[in-house]
């Protein structure tokens, strides 16, 4: 084990609130991930997995240890499981722990909810949760112990839910450093319909739309291209059951966004018929108008990643020779100057022995570190 | 003018293969950058533009000098003009100055070559292009002379286009960095349908669906959001002349979409009315995996950043204290190690004085940068 991973910021490494033995049934990402955390704030974490190769390498990995012949009962039962499987996990884990609280971590939670309610589950002790939290790998060995540090995690309780129940789950977030956000069940399902489920899915109408297109064509993708469709290379088998879990709240949202683009269509098509007439299609033009603006208006909702608005940010372009240690001597200059860097955008010339970095800092500081920069011999480019 | 501006890289700064003078009209982001890359090869650039106070920004920018009483002919004029402007604008060039080529740089193509062979300009010396390169801020005060160095130059030559104005178009695009790419008219507004204007529509129409979100949905929001929504912050004026001068283009695109959406959303439809009679709706299900496997599938075929494939990077995060200075002790070690950064991503724990740092660098090499950042103190996270 590395014994960095022991060394953790904020919560994360601090003496656990959570009650020993936690039982981490599923142990990929999530799962490993959370015993990796509570182990570091001294927890005891049983861990158990269908897959006996699965549940050995998260042990390695430092996320608890296997069940013991004469195991104590847990406090805490944590269903990281498939989102299909999961309702039926959480059934079995209540029946077997009959004091114990569980929880879950699917990304959808209305209908695991209804699952449990209508196989008789203990509704005071299973309170339903979302860590806001991942990674493009799966599986324990890519599991890190910072994995859920400073992101939302939804804690889903209902009427029925036992106060003390509620609070254990709480307390498991706060445990591995993320932020408890409590939401009802379906309010949580809509949200990640919009925030989540939607643009997974535009990436991937877009995509798709590529897998005929002419080389020449893909030769000029630029940045936005690629933005768009980033998340497109996500996993088939766990988009399909995370979207059949939410069919009920991601339809609507489609559904609207299907209205939009159909008044875009058309606007479009007036748009090319008044083009073909030699006249000026008015209102065709300020459909396109809208439609711009109405994103304008709505990407400007979107908090920053600090939490709270989005940040501003000055923007200082450098050119930056495509070597080793050149990088790291900019930052070394900029901190040399006092400025702190927000972000970083790097980009190569083809077949230029340069790259151009953008550094991003607060807005107000972008002139004076345009000349620093400068009278340390960096040539800034804008 | 910034010294720094006058060394660049590769052709930039080298002697320019354009013969001047050189007429650009309109000085906005576009037109001054190209005066600002010609200036830097020692061509002759005469700046014209209908607002007197953006001429004589981009004078004074470096982008080039105001026309004399008695100005010499143009060899070379280059239009930079707004989109729904630019067929008049080249219309009136090529009739004041018999003798020049004339091109423009507007981003679609079709449509002005259509009105200018409509118009009865000379098609022997009109060959339009697009420089695929752009910045979210515009006007003269942004402009770069390095804007174009390893971008796409789309030349648009038709049968009537003489060889030495197809030929002189493709040495201005050398001359500022550019790799000219020859195209055809329709075949460049297709190809920029599809990669261009069609993310920006996804963008705008998935941030238009957030205008009524609820706050506590928009603080789920995490990375794929902002990827997916980041260039619906896009000028709505801009787009609506963009969009109505490639409607012919755009439309069949969108319509395709449609088709894939309108099969998802009845996909889901299918899967709530089974979850609600307690079954499976087995060929739905297969239909949302079809469209993220669609997803995957076009999103494969974008080249990467240098061209060529898309490149598979190890990443490996990092633990950063977020003080100035840290990040460069950071790159300073890569460097000391020999191994070189191709991305970074940074991310900041809101209310944790860390930051995590995810270095990507060529794929095998992973493994090598974890051993020597933790033997030099630095806490890997996996």
């Amino acid at each position: 084990v590395n014994p960095s991973r022991t060394a953790l910021p904020g919560a994360v490494g601090h003496p656990a609130a959570t009650h020993g033995p936690v039982r981490v049934v599923g142990t990929g990402l999530l799962g490993a991930s959370i015993g990796m955390a509570l182990r570091a704030g001294g927890v005891d974490v049983v861990l158990v997995d269908p897959s006996r190769t699965t549940v050995l390498l998260a042990r390695d990995v430092g996320a608890g240890r296997l069940p013991q012949a004469d195991e104590a009962e847990p406090v805490l039962v944590v269903v990281a499981a498939p989102p299909d499987v999961t309702a039926d996990v959480v059934l079995a884990e209540l029946a077997a722990h009959p004091h114990a609280v569980v929880t879950d971590v699917a990304s959808v939670k209305a209908s695991v909810l209804a699952a449990v309610r209508s196989g008789g589950g203990d509704l005071r002790r299973y309170v339903g949760s979302h860590p806001m939290a991942g990674s493009e790998r799966s599986g324990p060995t890519a599991a890190r112990p910072d994995l859920f540090v400073g992101r939302p995690w939804v804690v889903a309780g209902t009427p029925d839910s036992a106060a003390g129940a509620v609070l254990a789950v709480r307390t498991l977030a706060t445990d591995v450093g993320a932020t408890p956000v409590l939401l009802d069940a379906r309010v949580h399902d809509e949200a990640v319909a919009l925030v989540s489920h939607l643009p997974q899915i535009a990436a991937s109408l877009v995509a798709a739309r590529l897998r005929q297109a002419d080389p020449a064509a893909l030769d000029l993708a630029g940045q936005g291209l690629r933005d768009v469709t980033r998340i497109a290379a996500s996993d088939p088998a766990l988009w399909t059951s995370i979207l059949a879990a939410n069919a009920g709240a991601v339809a609507p949202v489609l559904r609207a966004l299907r209205d939009d683009l159909d008044v875009l269509v058309e606007a479009l098509e007036r748009t090319e018929r008044a083009a073909a007439a030699e006249q000026v299609a008015g209102g065709a033009l300020g459909a396109l108008a809208a439609t711009i603006a109405a994103g304008n208006a709505g990407a400007a909702r979107i908090p920053g990643k600090h939490g709270g608005a989005r940040r501003d940010y000055d923007v200082v372009t450098v050119l930056v020779p495509d070597q080793p240690g050149e990088l790291a001597r900019l930052l070394g200059d900029m901190g040399t100057a006092g400025i702190n860097l927000e972000e970083l955008a790097i980009e190569h010339a083809p077949a230029q022995a340069v790259g151009l970095a953008g550094l991003s800092v607060l807005r107000g500081l972008g002139g004076r570190l345009e000349t620093e920069l400068s009278a340390r011999g960096w040539r800034v480019a804008g």
